[in-house]
């Protein structure tokens, strides 16, 4: 990610979580590996939830569905989702309950896991093309914000397309689009190049989620697509249990960056 | 399709098949729109169904899937799934009730329906890119075989790949892959290029379904996954009920052909 952290193999930097030992960002942790957002729900939303992220591929980009109760995803044999992330957010009726680092104790088997591609593959790819990410380099967040563009609803969810924004060259912004067009799984091409106004963003310099970044002469906002836009779908509509990952606690699968591509993941 | 039938819009075909006027076959009944395979689900197995096709897009990709119980799709405004097919199977028990035209009698608030894509839109980009197809030519069915390929299972669903089978003269075989590459909603790019015995297949001369079709000196057999995968995969799990169009009489929906391609379809 152009910063030089200490880089883990996915299965140790998973057992470090589970033993406790790690409990920090997973962005730069292990370049090169898929990592995805956690959405876990009770089974009885199941349906629409996988509804609302096939109808809506750009920001829910599936990377694995578990059946109720499974805890083992196929993209990380030996893994348990209840324990190998960094941290958790335990919500009910779509109010914060606590943040902890292991939900075996409220784990049943009718709990139904959602893994959701994130843009830290599509980051890396961009950084290897030489693009210049100015979050990265002053150590912020990425600057998201929540568009007037409605996602397609699913039963009872519906909400807001929400965007992650990077400064980009006007010089390369047709590289920038062709990189990340190539990772379908991670959120794929921009949604939108150069107004924030047409997304219905007001003021650059108040995300609603991360941290503002300064956009320089000769560059232009570039949006993409953001994994924030299910969780806050998911929160929003209040249901009576979920968790999610902890904010930049991203599941590490063991799936290369480069299977994200479409074509690869299919039979 | 090469086949000089009468050609009608989407929605005066439906409109047709509703009043009972049309109930034959809908190959190359309307060119340029997606066609789809239905599948008619209880609400209760539609979220293990839904990971089904989700786990397997080759075999199953999706064109739409409707919340229970309705029934309009947004691939086709002011249609009705209920009537507006040529004709539907239904199933008690994984057994054969009856076929009809008309399933209003069978409908509840609690059915899902889920639209697949099918053939027919990459078969019309072969013939437009000169690539004759000899089951069209003749007028028969495709020739379509269960492989030792299994699909990935979820939940109850779970069966073998099945594939239908294009003879392609050898020079045209990089051509006809090239095509069909570009229609991830209709199967994609090939499956298998050559060798049925790699897919388990012993005797091309005898198809698990559809009509043989001759492979002529200077050709290759060509393997492409095919919507007949989750249909018998839902029959074979014996569902309580469930409905599915009749063969060849395919739901005919007001997209275009050219709108199957993944990029376009999302937000």
């Amino acid at each position: 990610m152009g910063d030089p952290r200490k880089q883990y193999r996915p299965d140790e930097l998973r057992a470090l979580c589970r033993s406790g030992a790690f409990s920090g960002q997973t962005a730069g942790a292990a370049d090169g590996f898929v990592q995805a957002n956690l959405a876990i729900l009770p089974r009885e939303f199941a349906f629409e939830f996988l509804l609302f992220c096939q109808r809506n591929p750009r920001p829910c980009p599936l990377v694995e569905v578990l059946e109720p109760g499974l805890t083992e995803p196929k993209c990380a044999p030996g893994a348990d989702l209840r324990t190998d992330l960094p941290g958790y957010r335990v919500f009910r009726d779509g109010a914060l309950v606590e943040e902890v680092v292991d939900i075996r104790k409220y784990w049943s088997g009718d709990l139904t896991s959602f893994l959701i591609g994130c843009s830290f593959s599509f980051e890396e790819a961009l950084v290897r093309g030489g693009i210049h990410l100015r979050h990265l380099e002053l150590g912020r967040n990425i600057a998201m914000y929540r568009t007037d563009r409605s996602c397609e609803p699913a039963g009872r969810f519906h909400g807001p397309l929400v965007v992650s924004m990077r400064p980009i060259p006007v010089g390369q912004v047709a590289l920038a689009t062709a990189i990340t067009a190539a990772f379908p799984g991670s959120h794929g091409a921009p949604v939108h190049v150069g107004d924030p106004g047409s997304l219905g963003i007001v003021n650059l310099a108040a995300p609603d989620y991360g941290d503002p970044v300064p956009i320089l002469d000769g560059e232009v906002p570039v949006f993409w697509a953001c994994g924030v836009t299910p969780q806050a779908v998911v929160l929003e509509s209040k249901l009576p249990f979920c968790i999610t990952h902890a904010p930049g606690k991203m599941f590490v699968s063991d799936l290369s960056s480069a299977a994200t591509e479409g074509a690869s993941r299919s039979l």
